[in-house]
């Protein structure tokens, strides 16, 4: 019953994500055309992005076929009670991440184009357009994750009805691994594409050649465009669908252990597939929260949004305390003999998780949007130069990553008293609960900045300009709001994990003056100031070679400069740059975050890792959250002046907002976002690999 | 015996001081000025400097003094087995730790000028001018801080014989922290003071009105130079002592349970006293490598110094094994029937923090010196503007600091495996070991960076100024050494704290995934960035007074800006307004600093506790390192594309690394040096009311 339940929801979930696709690519570009030469402009600008981004992934996907490939070898021989059903999952959570992806970038460029042609209709029809393109992507997502994960859990109750707790625990985390590992190319690979190619377009287009954004005749400029998708919709999805797969599995992991002593079978069923239909629920809590999403003006765009993101919230929240109540057991217990948990206390994680994720949503916007103080100040600061701009960006940055830090310690302290390590696994996902509505407002911003790119390349003058900028700002705070959701989520989902982690190891207690351990909380500090660096200068290097390339078209091609009628940019040649320059730039991280479990575990044993782990996470969560609030400040403080205050654009104060937006787009769109990876990724390998730890790692120290 | 020797060395130190001050008085500035008209106006600006830092340290002071009175009055009844004693300790450091700031401040004014006119004469008179006032500030404070220590350790055995180990603990920790409560005011009210002056002077002057550095027009270059000696003079000297006086009280606490076992009553004393005499032979290493520091060329000053850092950490090392064999028993244990400790052990932990302190100023100098790879990677990243400076210089800083942490973490593996808690608290006494010559060449910097100013404001011409320079160089990467190892040894200092604390505590074991525990070092993590985020921003305030200022000066002030003769800027006004806004700007950090611990031990108890000190502890030190050393290699790249690289000053590659260098001033100056006391201050507080907690805190928790 409960399994046909989540899989109906699942199916549902995916028949709504058809439905709005049919919907968006029935219309016709066309019809909203000023005349047949627009409509053709739009057409080739729009196959232009999109071939942009499925060259991207296809190249991305020869290499993660590689990875996946090699990864999958590792995990058959070393993972020690079920290498070859293990590797499958991982395969299947790969897959299916990577299909999420897919249909997100398909249907993002055939949103983004349809929107800024239905710019020229009404804003009500051109906002409906990105919206459903963007619930596309949320719903299609869940729906894919849900399905994914009861299936492999069928999967393995059919074809290997003998399974040990241990081999289903592995097998399971190995599935979280697949997603996961398909977002780090997705985040870290995308991340880096998506800023060489803006942060070069700005550089030579905008301060060097001084012509405006999304300018045609800047050779970067379908790149950049490319670059959104490529970032903002794979890559926040990958990293979203590695925290749904991954905090369900810590979930299953540790109920397994929870739910033994329970000997109503149908009860242990429940209560073990509990974990999954908690988030099929929410699916049915955002799909009622869509039709709030009605805004009629431009100034209440932001607002409807934020909306979807509330009424969700409240939904969800009363559903889930009968159906907490219903499958779970009255009483459970972590160890034999250990404290004795309640159903009450699991439905108190969820909540707590629930109501966190969405005050970190407001918190993050109070930070990120100019209608607010600290943007203002930052904006204030511009006008004594570009010095003051970046001070008060990144101490506006700092402060606004110590409300949602308290909130997620808040979490952890009642998820932990409530329901002990399961808690925390339940609170990640009641977090992630209304992921399906986050995510599509949050891949709603993307199609609408594409959108706004659109229409400035096909020339379609001021008022649809001004019309799909009205919608990009509100997908600019709602973004900044799915960031720190994504955030808060992947430090629960990490700390989920972690516990996933000491329970698989059959630790209770670790020491934290243990000098294993303590070195362990130093080093782990140390990882996500090594890993931003890296990825700061990737994104560096990779965009000095697209501004290399740029200059070169500037000087080469006759007549480009200038405008010459029929004179085009090389802007093929500018998506091969920064895809062949991500993909090579990615490399060093990637490893840095794959090996550190791996060397850590194997060398110093399972303590340290266990003191690795908290260390980048603490570390990992408060860089995370500043880099991205830092940068969405610098951005919304440039777009406030550009609305006229202090000196509007072109003003010396605007020129010091530049700036600071500009430091600010590897901060928010690379680096920060990138975090998340490193510390669920760290900890979803650590639990994969842990038997393997236990039997043959701290070979450098005594055990 | 033991106790004759130490006092011995400390009044060496002491005369030391009191003779290379008197040379240094002796000087005439009339020998070195080119005539009486220039003789007079060195003396008139070097008079207003002096007045403007004794001004400020006056009200400071003033400020310090209520603050030490209501403490005191807490300490007295708040510390359980022996306020009153304590609340003398107490004062007793923070008297100390004044009367060196004092005495640094007026040598530092005394000798600023005499450099200044000395360049007249030649390189190695100036050099040895600047050096030596630093060595007043170095020896002169090592001496008080070993005499003040072992005056109070004798003082209660003979004022106090029956005197319990528990209150011979408290009475101990009291004196650590009055020197670390100074330390706040130097280090937060100084930072605030020092960056305020030189940001305000630098974009009114520099950027608004075309004016160069130090030029005698601008009203706020007084107070820029008074800041140079309020911060890297009284705070920087306030900071180092304070981790003299807080790491051998931690040993002493530690110690006081670790020999408790030992029956010799000769090796008890002589192994109890330990840790203040490492100190003092730290004084003898560091008088002889007073001898190598001889620069005979411009471009050996910073080598000179360097050397003497190197030679000084050798000689230790070679004297500290017989020392420690001798006085340290062969065996001993933390816990009664524990692991068993030796005194070879001892010897390791000492040996591991000088050498990681040594190597942590080299890496630190490779980060930030213009003579190697990373500096001149900024200066080339200015070359496509400020956003890509910004961007280097963060990342730079970001990937600083993950050696420093490797080797920290190393230290305390290396200290807790070989002789538990009081290895960590030995390892940074032997971190600390070569102060005495660490702030010498670390003083000698501001001395000679005012000595730059001076020569500029009195007109002394492009040849003088230019020698000021050479020495100014050398002094920044001294200052940028010193400052590393000011953040290694506060690191280093805050676990010995944190050791002391729990084993007053009586806890070993402190679970790192109990949810107190966890939730503590959740928010812990958030405490660095929260007080950055307040001293970044307390600059940016006081910034904006001093801009106020210096703008109507430049307006009501009549032939002032066009450098009328005889039209001189009033000066006081500036010095008076950073003044009081720095010390306005420090309450909010600074009861950040005070409240967090106090609140926390009592309403959530030590297991929370404990846990926020780590938390502070890992971000803390990543933030400060990166913070200090981005500063450094900002400030180093503008200087190395003003030695004409890159298109030199003026160039827009110039231009956009002024920008940089005005971030970092409050990134190095500022937040990333009040760090250091973030984690100590907070680190000894818990220490001191430990027993307070034990029997009331933890009220809004289960105990």
């Amino acid at each position: 019953m409960t399994v046909m339940f989540i899989i109906g929801l699942g199916v549902l979930s995916l028949l709504v994500a058809f439905f709005f696709a049919r919907q968006v690519g029935a219309i016709s570009i066309a019809e909203g055309a000023a005349n047949e030469h627009e409509a053709d402009r739009l057409k080739e600008i729009s196959t232009a992005i999109s071939e942009g981004a499925m060259a991207f992934l296809g190249r991305e996907y020869r290499i993660l076929a590689l990875f996946m490939a090699i990864f999958g070898v590792v995990i058959y021989f070393a993972v020690v009670d079920s290498g070859g059903a293990t590797m499958f999952a991982f395969f299947a959570g790969a897959g299916i991440s990577i299909l999420s992806g897919y249909i997100g970038m398909r249907i993002a460029t055939l949103g983004n184009v349809r929107t800024a042609a239905a710019a020229r209709i009404s804003l009500e029809k051109s906002f409906s357009i990105a919206f459903r393109s963007g619930a596309v992507m949320g719903f299609g997502l869940t729906g894919f994750a849900i399905l994914g994960m009861i299936l492999v859990y069928l999967g393995l109750e059919k074809m290997l009805p003998g399974l040990s707790k241990e081999a289903l625990m592995e097998i399971l985390s190995g599935f979280g691994l697949g997603g996961s590992s398909v977002a780090l190319f997705g985040r870290v690979g995308g991340g880096i594409y998506t800023k060489a190619a803006d942060v070069g377009a700005d550089l030579v287009g905008k301060v060097e050649a001084g012509i405006p954004e999304d300018d045609p005749r800047n050779p970067a400029v379908i790149a950049d465009n490319v670059g959104d998708n490529v970032g903002d919709i794979a890559g926040m999805g990958a990293d979203l669908f590695g925290s749904v797969a991954e905090s369900t599995c810590a979930a299953l992991v540790i109920g397994a252990v929870a739910f033994e002593a329970t000997t109503d079978e149908t009860l242990k069923m429940n209560a073990m597939l509990f974990p999954i239909l908690a988030s099929a629920i929410g699916i049915v809590a955002s799909l009622i929260s869509l039709f709030f999403a009605r805004p009629k003006t431009e100034d209440k765009v932001e607002g409807a949004l934020k909306l979807t993101l509330i009424i969700s919230t409240i939904i969800m929240g009363i559903a889930l305390y009968p159906l907490t109540m219903m499958m779970v057991p009255a009483d459970f217990s972590l160890t034999l003999g250990g404290t004795v948990y309640h159903n009450t206390g699991v439905f108190y994680s969820l909540a707590a998780g629930l109501i966190s994720g969405m005050l970190i949503g407001l918190i993050t916007e109070y930070y990120t949007s100019h209608r607010y103080k600290p943007v203002r100040e930052v904006a204030n600061a511009s006008e004594t130069g570009s010095a003051t701009n970046i001070i008060y960006g990144l101490s506006l940055g700092y402060n606004s990553a110590v409300l949602p830090m308290v909130l997620i310690a808040v979490t952890v302290v009642i998820g932990i008293s409530f329901a002990g390590m399961y808690g925390i696994a339940m609170a990640a996902i009641g977090m992630l609960g209304t992921i399906a509505v986050g995510l599509t407002i949050d891949a709603y911003g993307p199609v609408s900045d594409n959108a706004g790119g659109i229409a400035e390349m096909a020339e379609m003058g001021k008022d649809i300009r001004k019309r799909t900028d009205a919608l990009d700002a509100a997908g600019n705070t709602t973004a900044a709001i799915g960031k720190g959701f994504a955030i808060g989520s992947a430090a629960l989902t990490s700390l989920a994990l972690t516990s996933a982690f000491l329970t698989r190891a059959h630790l209770d207690t670790i020491n934290m003056m243990d000098p294993k351990v303590l070195a362990g909380i130093l080093l782990g500090g140390a990882l996500p100031f090594a890993f931003s660096a890296m990825t700061m200068r990737s994104v560096g290097q990779a965009a000095f070679d697209m501004i290399a390339e740029v200059r070169r078209q500037f000087r080469e091609i006759p007549g480009l400069l200038e405008g010459k009628p029929g004179v085009r940019a090389d802007y093929r040649k500018c998506v091969d740059i920064s895809t062949a320059a991500s993909l090579r730039q990615m490399i060093a991280p990637g490893l840095l975050v794959i090996l550190t479990p791996l060397l850590v575990g194997f060398m110093f044993g399972v303590h340290t890792l266990a003191g690795v782990l908290i260390g980048a996470l603490v570390v990992g969560v408060m860089l995370a959250i500043s880099m991205a609030n830092s940068g969405g400040a610098w951005d919304n403080a440039k777009k406030y002046i550009e609305t006229g205050q202090l000196g509007g654009k072109g003003s010396d104060t605007h020129k010091a907002a530049v700036v600071g937006d500009t430091v600010g787009d590897p901060f928010k769109d690379t680096s920060g976002p990138a975090l998340n990876i490193l510390i669920k990724l760290m900890a979803i390998i650590s639990l994969v690999f842990v038997p393997f730890f236990v039997k043959y790692g701290g070979m450098l120290l005594n055990k």
